[in-house]
């Protein structure tokens, strides 16, 4: 009910539009058919003009008026588009009058029959077009709509967003979205009928419990009371698992008030799920594997892929629905990750890897990064034509801008026919990081075995860097180097795929391959960074502050519990993320299920001073006999995005907000009297 | 990441729990199986001790603790609950010692063989018992949990709801929130697979558009500007409907901050459904018969009805999938509902109506209240033995009990043996009416066409009333007397039930009977009401100023259009609600989809000076060739409830709000300090 009105005395009703054609629009023939529909049974239809069709959709394109003919074109609700033409025979002046009036995107209802297309060379013989004996104009589209004809033919993409219900009409958002519902309903099926979950809705008016990523507040009527919307509802589920549910699962909404850049959103959609009574990780990562292989099967062109023992690729052919099998995926340890690829989320369809150059130099910038490391990228260029008067191959820039890298960047080195020549000396690269100090060399090089390691030849990209040696940056800045690298040359240093034969493949389209892989043993804690991204090249820690990696209910590994006591940065944590081509698409934990060892790790370690108030309840629904429970949540928005092809959340949420946080749509976030926020007990300033 | 930490230099590591115990909470054997499927195959387990099982679960029950043999009971997480025993043949002590420990609701683990129990009497042959050769604690339960294991078993409906999670592992609100699931599930599948309906997730951080209940404030770190929290996603499921998807449906999260009375939740789920190039309300209305048909046919006890032209109940049979048949459900206008029931969404099992008494009498009291009816409860009572002294029959206080009623109560009187016999004069019971002005006599009173039509005799209980012609009222006094007769005699005055033979069946249990049917021809405006419930005994309007009945995107009748314009109250509204047992499960309409027709309904009838800025967004999209639509939203909540056989949406609902809007599980809301308001542009006062 709407109580917004305004008292007056005298009501004027000139304005209500006129009758007849207001209601044309509500009252209408029925669609009998879609153009998907009558093409398939065609002959039927086709010069039988008893055969009444009536289409639905929107106006596709202008028409095109003649004298002796006009043709229109209507899009149905599956985004096939027809020629309509009007009946010249007929004599009936009505269809060509309406015809004068469309315009691009009005929505009708077209009433005619089916006539055999006339042949325009490449048409299909059963090609055929609606003569319109009738047309009714449902709602018309006004000036904009058409001003944006050719940007919705040409690149939706580009429609403004404060008309994204334009651009969800055409094809690429249309499927976008379609897909999106797919994909929710085989997540359910699977968890359900697979795996016996049960979906449960947990509260969205929430509490605030800061845990990283600022929360948003809602105000309530009470003065100082205020819910928050939950960043996951990880603690209602874990206190789900205290309510004797095994197994638990919800698509759920969640909340970050985080600056937005890069692809995020204020409210996004998790798949969330927990399982009690769990006594290995690897139960859960099964259930996901089924997920997400489920969803790969039935709704990507791209297959899925392991990484073997032997390094290559190896296509995922059986679901593995409930059986005991082992994981599909294989698991990579943090520190092999942070080693080989310098991020905990490579992307492991390319080869690319780094070499340790610790036998033959220490980095002597700064003493907590003491580690030297090199990338060779192999033939990144073609060889140089013989007596080719060129340059030396060019880096490319992405490799090397600096706005690319978070903080330092690798030194970077093209290997020209020049530097191959002097093979047998290999310190031209080296040569300016030990006389800037950054490097020194330990004694003895042994120059032959350090040419052989690296085998430099003409063509080739070297990149050299220093890190940790447990790294906490990450990437680090030759991790970061990879990833540009596979973005600026997509096809090359492929990993090999072993096909049936035991062949290998490695000229393929990576965009039709899909690798999964669990990354595994974080690090339970991580000293508290005291640098910002921007005031110095590398990062500063304090070690004697710890933060959770993940989050503070993640179990340790149980031969780590003594490290606890005596070094918890040394402490992994049973935490395990889902990589799938360079994207973390989720992410879970054994949990902490012990209310004495969950409060030591907040009191001991974590040094939470109100940790009562943020988590006594937590604490107290664990300690009322909570079984044992481990779980994940994956970003579904994401795995939607991915499986559309689309490099943007954006793409698959009907109305995503904008950087700024604006819903340019309906305009929102907007001002609020101060009458209402009266209510609320809050006053702006 | 947690970065609430503390500056600490020296470490106390004093309290990190024992190893031992804490780890073997951890590392446990799997389960084997469930006390079901070895109960299914009990044969193979019996006397074979090489046939270990292992079973997770709960202590269910304090254990027995005897010399000779003791007693415990694991309770698994299909709800079943099994005996074990300590194996006293092994001379192994340490199962005894375990059970020493144990305590109601520790989670555990028991390895052991199955045994045949010693039949007692009743028990079944095949009954068994485990015995337990290894227990393991996997968490143990603290006091409180013991404290309320009385209530747990005798009455968990009242263990206190900061206990919540305890109260979650009983079998009635186990099956609640299973069968939620259940129902959540049936109608994706329902809308997806028999309709074709695409999910859509629509923004939660919407904007603030007052319409009615009071909406919950988002404030942003930007001053002066707020998202507000969607009452519905009305609007944007509308915007949808221009952007090219013609079926749309999403398991809805919604926010009111209304007053917590009667049985609602601050937030709720919703089954939002819309769909386009719609000319008619009742291709809704088949969809929303067959998502509900199809929740009762697989989760309910009940069974559905509607009634027919004759007045009767008829069971349904088909769920007249994707058909073109005609509705399951009778049509029951507004009007009528309010004349013959004084509600809009009657109770149909209950056989109770209303008799105008128009003909003879008419009010006096209020004007614009003029209609006199009466509501007969035949045979209220037993009939009174011959020659008995008891004295009249005594109504029932809850019939006449004010607080019962919103403002004045019908006039009520049991019908005595005295009464009965002063049959030819049947102005006792009205006389009083007369002498006290409520009620005039129309000239010429038939006082034997009055006897005839009321037709009263000793055990009859009759109400009086009055309303307006077309009452906005709603109930009316005497709809409420309806209601509340239906609740004191549930089993009297039921409709019949026509059963395959015609023949008319009227004793029966109402629970095993769900009537829907949907309620359409809702006045389109109403008046605003200018007195608060209080107040006055009689509801008083501002006829000048109107307010929608539903909301101000309802379309009107076609046949009353001129109406809009010369008579806004006499419109009736294209909106339809479903109800059920007398509850209004959801309600959807026909939209305008017309924007000039939009406009002119929020400036000429309902007069919103700020239109443009609340709802210039919708306008817009309309006015994009957006085609004709309607829809629907159930609340699924209430319909969970009602399957499950609830009376309240909290048992529905995995950690509900109590009447005052906390959650006491993890007591929310809370206080807010300054510095994070700071971030929000807001302070407290």
């Amino acid at each position: 009910m709407l109580h917004a009105v305004v008292k007056c005395s005298k009501r004027l009703y000139s304005r209500l539009p006129e009758k007849t054609s207001t209601l044309a629009k509500f009252n209408f023939p029925s669609a009998t058919n879609t153009i998907e529909e009558v093409s398939n049974k065609i002959d039927s239809y086709l010069n039988n003009r008893s055969a009444k069709i009536t289409l639905h959709g929107h106006i596709h394109r202008k028409s095109r008026l003649r004298a002796a003919l006009s043709f229109g074109f209507i899009r149905d609700k599956q985004g096939d588009v027809l020629q309509f033409v009007s009946d010249v025979g007929s004599g009936d002046q009505s269809v060509l009058e309406t015809m004068k009036k469309l315009s691009v995107e009005d929505s009708v209802a077209i009433t005619g029959h089916a006539k055999r297309k006339e042949t325009v060379g490449k048409e299909k013989e059963d090609a055929w077009e609606l003569v319109a004996e009738e047309i009714q104009i449902l709602n018309a589209s006004n000036l904009d709509a058409s001003r944006l004809e050719k940007l919705k033919q040409a690149s939706p993409e580009d429609i403004p967003p404060q008309f994204r219900y334009l651009q969800l009409r055409t094809p690429f958002y249309q499927n976008a979205l379609r897909t999106r519902s797919k994909l929710a309903q085989l997540v359910r099926k699977v968890l359900v009928e697979n795996h016996d979950f049960v979906e449960i809705e947990t509260p969205l008016l929430f509490k605030s419990t800061p845990e990283g990523a600022r929360e948003f507040l809602v105000p309530t009527r009470a003065f100082d009371s205020f819910y928050a919307l939950p960043q996951s509802p990880q603690q209602y589920k874990q206190i789900l698992m205290s309510s004797g549910f095994t197994r638990y699962f919800q698509m759920a909404k969640c909340f970050r008030d985080e600056d937005l850049r890069a692809d995020r959103q204020p409210e996004f959609t998790q798949i969330d799920l927990e399982m009690s009574f769990i006594n290995s990780a690897d139960q859960v990562m099964k259930v996901v594997e089924d997920v997400v292989l489920n969803l790969w099967k039935h709704t990507s062109k791209s297959g899925t892929y392991h990484v073997n023992s032997k390094g290559n690729l190896q296509p995922i052919h059986n679901l593995g629905e409930n059986n005991n099998d082992s994981l599909q995926f294989q698991k990579l340890r943090y520190e092999e990750a942070l080693q080989k690829y310098g991020i905990d989320k490579p992307d492991l369809r390319s080869n690319i890897s780094f070499t340790s150059l610790s036998d033959f130099f220490v980095a002597k910038e700064n003493p907590s990064f003491p580690v030297v490391e090199a990338c060779v990228l192999k033939n990144a260029f073609e060889p140089e034509p013989e007596g080719s008067k060129k340059k030396k191959y060019k880096i490319p820039k992405s490799l090397i801008d600096p706005i690319n890298y978070n903080r330092r960047r690798p030194y970077v080195w093209a290997v020209g026919k020049e530097q191959g020549e002097k093979n047998g000396n290999s310190n031209w690269w080296y040569q300016t990081l030990l006389e800037k100090n950054i490097i020194t060399a330990k004694e003895n090089i042994n120059e032959s075995e350090l040419n052989q390691l690296l085998n430099l030849e003409p063509g080739d990209i070297i990149a050299v860097s220093t890190r940790a040696e447990l790294p906490y940056e990450n990437p680090t800045p030759l991790g970061k180097f990879r990833q540009l690298a596979i973005k600026e040359f997509p096809r090359k240093w492929l990993r090999p795929i072993e096909n049936h034969e035991q062949q290998l493949v490695t000229d393929y389209d990576p965009e039709s391959v899909t690798v999964g892989s669990w990354v595994v043993d974080f690090p339970l804690f991580n000293p508290v960074e005291t640098s910002s991204h921007l005031d110095s090249p590398y990062p500063n820690y304090d070690f004697d502050k710890f933060e959770s990696t993940h989050h503070p209910f993640t179990m340790c590994r149980s031969k780590d519990y003594d490290l606890l006591e005596t070094d918890p940065l040394a402490v992994k944590g049973e935490h395990y993320d889902l990589v799938m081509n360079g994207v973390e698409v989720g992410g879970g934990s054994r949990r902490i299920h012990d209310p004495a060892l969950q409060k030591f790790v907040f009191e001991e370690i974590l040094r939470i001073q109100n940790h009562q108030q943020l988590f006594g309840h937590l604490v107290k629904a664990l300690s009322m006999g909570c079984p044992p429970h481990a779980g994940l949540a994956l970003g579904f928005d994401r795995l939607c995005a991915m499986i559309v092809g689309s490099s943007s959340i954006r793409d698959v949420i009907a109305f995503p907000k904008n950087q700024s946080g604006k819903d340019l749509v309906v305009d929102s976030p907007t001002s609020v009297d101060e009458q209402t926020l009266n209510d609320y007990h809050v006053t702006k300033f």
